[in-house]
């Protein structure tokens, strides 16, 4: 990496959890330069405006929750025991230091929708991806036999993409962990009942 | 209503979509005077500042939500039919203007949970209070016979209310409709599993 890919690299490891918490209006460039250490003249040395700043940051706090399921996964070999990973990680997702201020796509989400169709289409892209590698995972189950072959994917991965979304949402605001826990054990019955 | 209440209404009633698509931080002050046609001196005149605006636009939007969804459970006498009303609101909520821009609740819950106290506050409430009446339904139903009474009234609720919250924010970034639909397939057989 050259000097100016770690200077970037750095902005962006600061700035992600603040644009995960504050969200991308909440963000101020103070912000900016009160996470990083550095002057504005410094960040915009470095990224053309805000939004290049918050589009980086996104794709590093995506992909951060992305890398810790996968290790997560591959602790296991059962396709059911990888799916058991979401139900355990967002259960406690509060004691994670990179899900505790949310999930990146929810957080995002609500902000963007109306507003940033640039922000909008990465956390559409990363809803895409998410739904993708859900889906290849049930397949493999059902391949491998582990899985009901009558199994509706579509349905299965729609169902827990919004329980694991709409009850983060509800422990963020309330502060009560009670609904997010009989959510994720509900899904979790709901990935076990997968087991042919 | 004296004429300053009539003209704090008139800024609430103009300004809670705006709130609702854009956000709190999102909303900037010529927001606030061009969805109202008023001088910033005029809105200020009857607001302290943009939070208390915002915190009264969140009480107006979230009313209209109660209100319609009470109107269209008051159309049925059965609590599985009242209960039915949910999926079929919210399957339809890109064509209601009170819910276009989104629920309420999960726009402000991701954007405020981090940043803005009073208005986490009142989304807690909020969703406090939509636990409570669900629960309430579910109860009546198990009074009247018509609803199992091994039913776990809490799950129910911590679930529904999940599957929502999670599948409009997922048709808000995308646009697609189709999880948000085979989401509420889901609901709907949920909630007639209720059924004694």
């Amino acid at each position: 990496m050259s000097k100016a890919e770690r200077t970037r690299q750095f902005i962006i490891e600061k700035t992600a959890p603040v644009f995960n918490a504050k969200g991308y209006a909440g963000t101020s460039i103070n912000d900016l330069t009160e996470a990083t250490g550095l002057t504005k003249g410094s960040i915009y040395g470095n990224f053309e405006n805000k939004d290049e700043v918050a589009l980086a940051a996104f794709d590093y706090n995506f992909e951060r929750v992305i890398t810790f399921i996968k290790s997560k996964m591959d602790e296991h070999t059962s396709s059911i025991d990888k799916l058991l990973v979401y139900p355990e990680t967002y259960r406690n997702f509060l004691k994670l230091p990179i899900l505790q201020t949310g999930c990146p796509i929810n957080n995002t989400a609500a902000e963007s929708d109306d507003t940033h169709p640039l922000l909008k289409n990465k956390v559409a892209n990363a809803l895409a991806f998410w739904r993708d590698r859900l889906e290849n995972r049930v397949l493999i189950g059902i391949e491998n036999g582990e899985i009901r072959e009558d199994v509706d994917v579509n349905e299965f991965v729609s169902v827990l993409i919004s329980l694991i979304q709409g009850s983060v949402i509800q422990v963020k605001v309330t502060g009560k962990i009670a609904p997010l826990n009989t959510t994720m054990d509900y899904l979790e019955r709901l990935i076990k009942d997968l087991k042919k």
